[in-house]
């Protein structure tokens, strides 16, 4: 079992939340899993995700921590990576995808670094690999978070003058996007 | 139905994936429903939310957009809004909640400008006001997204020569954790 899942629970899950089935997911079940374990059941974790990519699906899905409920961050190093911590004691553990290890796994370590196509390596031979390696190509490491740790709290919020929309007080008289900042152009109707 | 689930499916759903049924992510799927209804079933569509509390989970829950995927971006504008836009076009809708629409219905007005406190509105009240108000505090506009409206694209990776860890080639020399980013210390074993 891997995240209380068996193999196909597994693929069936990661399909219907991320929409197919990716190795870098797949791998960060293997991930959270073996890292939930180290923990143990008593500690309630906040969780750091070191990319952007595939790794946040992973803690979303197989662990309590979400982006939405504020128990997992993500921090844009673009490392494979992520720790789990105490959300007291901001101890925890942090684990990997090991390159060094991931070389006796030829397949896993060249999807990983890019060095074969889609086309000659297929998903289901993958999949098989990631499968077989399961925690092989990990490491662990006992750390201490000193930055992101904390939970961050909502502030005061007011109603923008411009859009009367309501924004965090703190970005000023204005809403951030009245400032300049939006991301849309509005249709007129 | 909302978002496909009745109205004990969508509290189970919410319960599962967030922990706790939270006000905001209630209210976001009806928001997240009712783009997805004006946009239609064709679209392929990617989503912009303008905050990291609660909607994210609604889009992340209730479409096939997640962070892991890349399908999803989360902007800090601390707006409760979000933004689903053919992912080819970049032409959207935007719903957000109106604060004068919300006037009508106390309960919401109040907890959202949070003028009264979890223990004179216990969520179970707001939980019913939330489903009897619907989309009636929701506002829509038709917007073209001229920011962030691109998926990403992985770059190069290198393996760092400090931690000798994987890292986005584009960080420099060394992984931005190895040049004094890094948000743990190691614990020595």
């Amino acid at each position: 079992m891997i995240c209380g899942r068996t193999p196909e629970e597994l693929i069936r899950d990661i399909k219907a939340f991320h929409g197919y089935v990716a190795p870098g997911l797949l791998i960060g079940a293997f991930m959270v899993d073996s890292v939930q374990l180290r923990l143990g059941k008593g500690v309630e974790a906040d969780a750091i995700v070191e990319t952007k990519h595939c790794l946040p699906d992973a803690v979303q899905l197989f662990s309590p921590c979400t982006v939405g409920n504020g128990w997992l961050k993500i921090l844009d190093l673009d490392k494979f990576a992520l720790t789990f911590h105490d959300r007291h004691s901001h101890s925890g553990i942090r684990v990997w995808l090991d390159i060094e290890k991931a070389k006796a796994f030829p397949d896993i370590y060249n999807w990983f670094m890019r060095l074969v196509s889609k086309k000659d390596l297929p998903t289901d031979v993958l999949v098989k690999a990631i499968f077989s390696a399961g925690t092989d190509i990990l490491s662990h490491a006992e750390v201490k978070v000193i930055q992101f740790a904390a939970r961050e709290k909502k502030g005061a919020i007011k109603v923008c003058s411009i859009c009367h929309e309501a924004y965090a007080a703190s970005q000023g008289e204005t809403c951030l996007a009245c400032q300049g900042n939006g991301y849309y152009q509005r249709i007129p109707a």
